[in-house]
């Protein structure tokens, strides 16, 4: 039986998920609701320095998860590919100065190429990100992305393939990003956390709800407890593999985006430590 | 290499493809391009004597390939589930009335109950079909569909998936649909059809594109070529099993319904000499 939630310590909560508000108010209201940690969306750091947002954010005693996102390595192009590999680079020298020790890659595809293709150049391109990835101190997560992704934004789309990935590239500075709303369908799925956390890639979990039906295709998830997915098993096989970390909410919902969102943060809390 | 197709023979429509068009109108249509198969769904078979429609099929030259569609065997109360079997028995007399040789199962799901207990359910109802469908000399065909359908539609979301629950099963009466719109993205794709058609269970191949983007989780698929399916590779594993069959054009698609339904069949036509 996978134990109850009791407190907040380990919630985290994605700044995508509160999209409405800007960082500043987002860790604030985070903070002040006894939430233990953040994960910074690039987006949320546009037009700010990102040291001091970071001295900002560790100031009010909330940990930085991970900076999301890189990634999106394929191309059809040579220049293409290098220009994506730039901006993962740039990913991490945001990362490093943010304080995050993390980096989330949604890996991309190309539709216009094989997934062969696109797998391969995947995997070409965290190569090409770890030296700097290591003299920066920042790991690179691999997170495959559910299979209604694989035309466009992930060529990697079960846990399997992101553990070959992983083990494949095998330097403590590549790791995996686990999210139920991916993965959930998977009748392998327990074996590949297994796995995972047996081969120390178990880098990250992020929780939300698969909702039925779903009503749009990249913003329509649900709260904890609002869909189908058996979290407390997953969370569950997640913390048998020896996972402390953070139990991470991103939620992408064109319905709670236009709500209040701090009538939102507590309906989080609440199905955090109900449902999830 | 594939070998390209250069004639309509192995061409089967799907009703559903052109919904607009009542079956008799289908039927005519299909025989008069060339075409020389069709597969019916149950609704269009709605208030029309089911032995007479598959003599005005048969006689226009074409061949029944298959029924769709049964299935939807998981519910919550056994009450359900008998009802789900009892709907399957009559869509057996309903094939065996019209002379179609097979069913195309699309398994179910039911968001309010586990994955395992929804997968248990569907094995045990297709045996519970298996007796009636052998004495119709009805095929039964299982089809894995899509992840993204695991929450209400079908909880057998790969054809690994499928294949051990054909081999489990283990009749002459079962085999399995592979359907490019919901395997395409598997990377053991091409191990799977090797080892669902060494075990003689590849009874049926469905066709049609994956858009990027997909407007509509349901109804926005794409024309052969219009997506990102290497659809040409897929049909080559398939054809290196000894596979004969036809190459079904199943296509729910909202903005294709909307048109001209003549010029759609055109459409399909061409790309499916080319594209397919």
């Amino acid at each position: 039986m996978t134990q109850e939630l009791t407190d907040l310590a380990r919630l985290c909560v994605h700044t995508i998920t509160t999209k409405p508000w800007p960082i500043e108010k987002a860790a604030q209201e985070y903070a002040a609701a006894g939430i233990g940690g953040i994960t910074v969306w690039r987006d949320a750091l546009a037009g700010r320095n990102i040291p001091q947002t970071g001295n900002l954010i560790r100031g009010l005693n909330l940990e930085i998860v991970s900076l999301c996102r890189g990634g999106f390595f394929p191309a059809q192009t040579q220049v293409a590919r290098q220009a994506a590999i730039d901006d993962n680079l740039k990913a991490i020298d945001e990362a490093a100065a943010l304080g995050a020790p993390l980096i989330v890659l949604v890996c991309g595809a190309d539709p216009g190429q094989s997934l062969t293709e696109s797998r391969k150049q995947i995997q070409d391109g965290i190569a090409a990100c770890l030296p700097y990835a290591e003299a920066a101190r920042v790991k690179l997560a691999i997170e495959p992305l559910h299979p209604m992704y694989a035309g466009d934004r992930s060529a990697i789309n079960t846990l399997a393939q992101a553990n070959n990935l992983a083990e494949s590239l095998n330097s403590p500075w590549v790791g995996v990003a686990v999210d139920v709303y991916h993965l959930w369908w998977d009748p392998d799925l327990e074996n590949q956390i297994k796995r995972c956390g047996k081969n120390k890639n178990l880098s990250a979990f992020h929780i939300c709800d698969w909702k039925t039906p779903t009503l749009d295709m990249l913003n329509d998830r649900g709260l904890m407890g609002e869909g189908c997915i058996n979290l407390k098993q997953i969370r569950g096989w997640v913390e048998t593999t020896g996972f402390t970390g953070y139990n991470e909410v991103e939620i992408f919902s064109n319905i709670y985006w236009q709500q209040d969102q701090h009538q939102f943060l507590e309906k989080i809390k609440e199905a955090y430590l109900r449902d999830s």
